[in-house]
């Protein structure tokens, strides 16, 4: 249609996606989008009985393109259209691009439902559009009947109609189909609706489901497998909906809190590696059975899936013995994107239903990140982008269009509330924001669960259902930083005995001292070796960061994304003030939320979204931090706050920095080689 | 290397293939085999140690080709050939062609170990070299230990060299094996041999297998499921040598005898379908198991299988259901190729094994007539060659280079001795040949178990022991041809009462006459119901073989050859006395033996077969006997022995066949309809 175009034939403009061309009269606007990449859903192949073409026309004069759009210039509603309006219903304005014909110019919509806020997160990432282009396409067929002239099978005769109606070459079938061919497409009455998957590894598009009649709904799950917390998306493959998001906790965390401790366990136990596959694959298919509950989804009805996962977890969920990852030379199983039957790995969904997994970094950098680099996109942007997703490894990605290089670095557990005395998880009772007054030195506080801060009325009453329990990992980033510029900490991190003499807050404790948080039924304080935790964590993430730089021969970076749920909470400015992360304008500073499993729903609405991570993913430059010799210095000149050289003038600007203010203290330095950790 | 060839080059001519090159002084003569696409094994990709890629020198001049080939023209054995000669062993005149470089002219013989001669049935079909091109390859490679600063999974840098050294792009792994890797990899010292599959109906390669350092055998299986009996080959993928031939009774007999009681089991019993299919999966792997023990080879290197069977037999070893195929219009559920992982189908294997099935000609013509042609190979060759596998069905395949028809014909179980009041299966005690004495009507015959003929001396003695118990198939076709050729029944089929006065032989039997055959503990004769059932039988067959040589315009076809254990115990003079075939030299009527199996054995050791048959049977013309007005009135006249209207020419030449003597008899005629009845 649209290559040789005639000048005098209406022209069409599709939104969003801005694509245009012209058109004979009497085009229907399916086709007219068709023809132009345009991606319109469609089950029932233009039969007007499916729905799932719909647009809107935008009325209006559109002088940049030399369009006036009304609805005129569509064809009215024929017999079909009508039919379909009366039995199902049509949103105003809403139209079956199918059934419309193309009379004159036309700005026509195209209705993007995927909007994804990271849900499962309290601060949302920006909403964002993802283009769909399922790997999984619902295709609509009327099938010859059998005829003893033409001996050709049930299976055979399908091909040829999906061949004939939909276009599809070389049609494989998966093996679990066959047996029930027959009933189905007798149940039928020869109109059935197939499932074609068409993003398969093996090359050639399989008939992954089939039904009898018009089957006008399919989903797919989009899956970050985390060490503490399993987050999953399930969305309507067709539309693009969100149809429940939702969480569970890592029931592996009973063989091991951290990552390294569970490859102990598989290491020490002869059936440690099975338990812990079983143990995750359960928890999925649990939280499958939860999001479909909470979208009132058929379990069966999920025909694709998107996995990302740590290198650990990715392994454990395989079945791969991650022992080798937690010893030089971190050697992963396997690196590339892999797919396979959900049957092939127990998850518990329509039998025929994929799994693709994104492809890990390196031994540290896993399918997370790759997935949170899809979701942010570095390599799509010209400007210097850092991406730091923090747990107990932090996995750090910086570049721009041009290179991207990628590092873990080993921060430890403190980020969480781990090896910190008040530490805890954030829950009921955590103290979640603090503010110290520089005079006074005393704290306010707000703990989760409770509205007011602490100085406020009604705090007491509040806390008291709840408790005030511990410090969760947002909350030790304030305090430290607080500390620090209200002077109760030095530069180098000694907390000031001298200042015990100001504040009955600043105690002694045993050779150090430390700072009195709380005093209720549960006495909290921030030792001298918290904030020595503290340090040890931000250096080593700095350093990572520092060594990306020097890659990339930057002084500084130009926008920075926090992935993760670490990230959500945390205040960039607090995190700039410890020295978390280098100098930068605080507005370019963004909490992302479950960036990996952003990536991961990109990846299951949109396949050309799995070749784009597959490609970069390659293209990344990893460093080995345990390699680099620089890596000592930066992390010792990171041990200071906000650090020993870099300077931080875009934090000066809005954050008074303390004068410097040199201490010593029994704690020992901070600089010693540590214990690699993977991350969280 | 060849494509700009240098006159003077040394010119090498390879054996049997007959590609020719020439080749600079010095290239390995694996290497030249490999650039002309000739088919040399070798696992270990030139290092001299798997021995697979053995070739010898034809010495001599040959002047066709202007060669004089001598063992000085190629390359004297160097250390590594030494070394492989003293630790396995080299044949007398053997060379590894990886390490033998080209020196002079050579002619150079490929020896082709796989020579079939059906070994499952009596009469040995000919002897036939198949060219090796298995679908499984083995690959021996040194995979690159990992490194911190190439974080390349063991997966990914086991595909590089794979690429690398054998040139396997966008190779896939077999899941199972993810999760192995690791352990082979190390326990290999990063030395393994892969298991490509280069035949996946998907496209891509995958890797099926894995082994720790040099694996150097890899088995595949044939098999012809037959409602009967189950035939296997188990053979060698690497060097095509049969390890072991067998076959096992089809247990499903339980389920019903033939093959339309099946069906009915399956209508009748809810679980009858499940049940069947585990029949013969069942007895399948048992029969793996006892090819194995006799080719002592572990069932768990068997990597590749190929199975034909009839479309019911198909159908129920898939699980589908064959319902469908016992009423018109005979609908196959599947009539293309398909491959399965054997898992999926339960055949207790390699995990990594793929099965593939040959493609169903139609609703009654299946994948075992599909192997019996590929095998016979009628659209290979110039002349009308007529393909006959009779059973239950006869299975029909007619044609040559330019046009083939098939179709399949309901004979009945008659000539497998069913119906015919003394009819039993071929077992010692059934008589298998017979002879009447034109003058006296008195008969010999032979039993098996028993070497001399009844009128020899030592038979009684020796029949004794096995008894004289019934007539199997072959038997039945030869005494009705006898009591027509003696006149003891009329053209026209009717036993002649007016001979009981020549002999006492012929006896009433009720309003009709039989023959007494043997008068012994059981008494066996030859009835006119028997006889009818004969004629109903052959009547069949040669209507169905006349439709097809009227689409093909033929008065008379070429050559004829039997398929299956029936054809292969009849003589062929007496199956055209009595007009099951039409005239022909009777040279030119041979059995083949198992030729469905041999097929499957073509396409297991040569992936090139599989595409052929797909070809094959894409182009083959199916005929409905059912829907073609003519086959009554062929049918009517075949009911004549040996034809009402179709002369014997070629037959007439060599036996002398009796003036017409036309008889009534109140057996009534023989032209109704009868049940369709599927091949056995």
């Amino acid at each position: 249609m649209s290559p040789k175009e005639n000048r005098s034939d209406p022209l069409v403009l599709f939104m969003p996606s801005g694509k245009r061309g012209r058109f004979p009269v009497g085009t229907p606007v399916l086709d007219a989008a068709r023809s132009l990449g345009v991606y319109v859903e469609s089950v029932c192949g233009g039969r007007a009985t499916c729905g799932r073409c719909q647009i809107t026309v935008q009325e209006g004069s559109f002088a940049k393109h030399q369009i006036v759009s009304k609805n005129e210039n569509l064809s009215p509603k024929g017999p079909k259209e009508e039919r379909y309006e009366q039995i199902r219903g049509l949103p105003e304005g809403r139209r079956l691009s199918c059934s419309s014909q193309i009379l004159g110019d036309l700005v026509v919509d195209v209705p993007q439902d995927t909007v994804i806020n990271a849900q499962v997160v309290r601060k949302a990432a920006t909403d964002r559009i993802i283009e769909r282009n399922a790997a999984v396409q619902l295709c609509y067929v009327e099938v010859e009947e059998p005829d003893m002239h033409k001996p050709l099978g049930d299976l055979d005769r399908l091909k040829a109609v999906l061949q004939k109606d939909w276009g599809w070459k070389d049609l494989l079938i998966a093996p679990h189909l066959i047996p029930q061919l027959q009933g189905i497409l007798r149940k039928g009455n020869w109109a059935v609706t197939a499932a074609i998957h068409r993003d398969m590894d093996s090359s050639r598009p399989f008939i992954v489901g089939l039904w009898p009649g018009l089957k006008n709904e399919a989903y797919g799950i989009a899956c970050d497998i985390g060490s503490t917390t399993i987050a999953m998306h399930l969305v309507s493959l067709l539309s693009g909906r969100i149809a429940a998001s939702s969480g569970t906790s890592n029931p592996q965390i009973r063989f091991g809190e951290d990552l390294m401790s569970r490859v102990s366990y598989v290491m020490m136990n002869p059936d440690g590696r099975e338990a812990m596959t079983k143990a995750v694959r359960e928890a999925i298919n649990g939280l499958i059975g939860k999001v479909c509950e909470e979208g009132n989804v058929d379990r069966h009805d999920i025909l694709d899936a998107v996995f990302v996962a740590n290198p650990i977890m990715h392994h454990l969920f395989l079945g791969i013995d991650p022992t080798e990852l937690g010893q030089a030379p971190f050697a992963l199983a396997v690196s590339g994107a892999l797919q396979y039957w959900a049957h092939e790995i127990e998850i518990d969904v329509n039998r025929g239903a994929r799994v693709y997994l994104l492809p890990c970094i390196a031994g540290h950098v896993g399918a997370d990140a790759a997935g949170a680099t899809l979701a942010e996109g570095p390599y799509r942007q010209d400007r210097m982008m850092l991406l730091v997703d923090v747990g107990t490894n932090a996995e750090i990605v910086l570049g721009n269009r041009q290179r991207v290089v990628a590092a873990s670095s080993p921060t430890g557990p403190a980020f969480e509330g781990a090896e910190i005395s008040s530490g805890q998880r954030a829950a009921p009772g955590a103290i979640e924001r603090v503010r110290i007054d520089p005079v006074t030195l005393e704290p306010k506080f707000r703990v989760i669960g409770v509205d007011a801060w602490s100085d406020e009325a009604g705090f007491s009453e509040a806390a008291a259902a709840v408790g005030v329990t511990g410090i969760c990992g947002s909350a030790i980033i304030e305090v430290v930083a607080e500390m620090y510029l209200s002077g109760i900490i030095s530069e180098d991190g000694v907390v000031d005995g001298g200042m015990a003499e100001r504040s009955p807050r600043i105690i002694p404790n045993g050779r150090t001292f430390s700072y009195l948080l709380h005093d209720g039924e549960q006495r909290i304080t921030v030792t001298q070796n918290d904030v020595r935790a503290i340090q040890l964590a931000k250096a080593a993430l700095y350093a990572g960061i520092k060594l990306l730089m020097e890659k990339q021969g930057v002084e500084h970076v130009d926008t920075i994304r926090f992935a993760g749920a670490f990230g959500s909470f945390i205040d960039p400015k607090y995190a700039m003030v410890l020295g978390l992360i280098p100098d930068c304008d605080l507005d370019e500073v963004k909490a992302v939320g479950n960036a990996a499993g952003t990536g991961a729903l990109m990846a299951l609405l949109n396949r050309g979204h799995r070749r784009e991570i597959e490609e970069t993913v390659k293209k990344i430059e990893k460093i080995e931090t345990a390699l680099e010799s620089k890596f000592q210095e930066h992390f010792v000149y990171a041990m200071a706050l906000p650090n020993k050289v870099d300077r931080f003038p875009k934090l000066s600007a809005v954050v008074t920095l303390p004068e410097r203010k040199v201490l010593s203290d029994d704690g020992g330095e901070g600089g010693g080689r540590r214990r690699r950790r993977s991350r969280e």
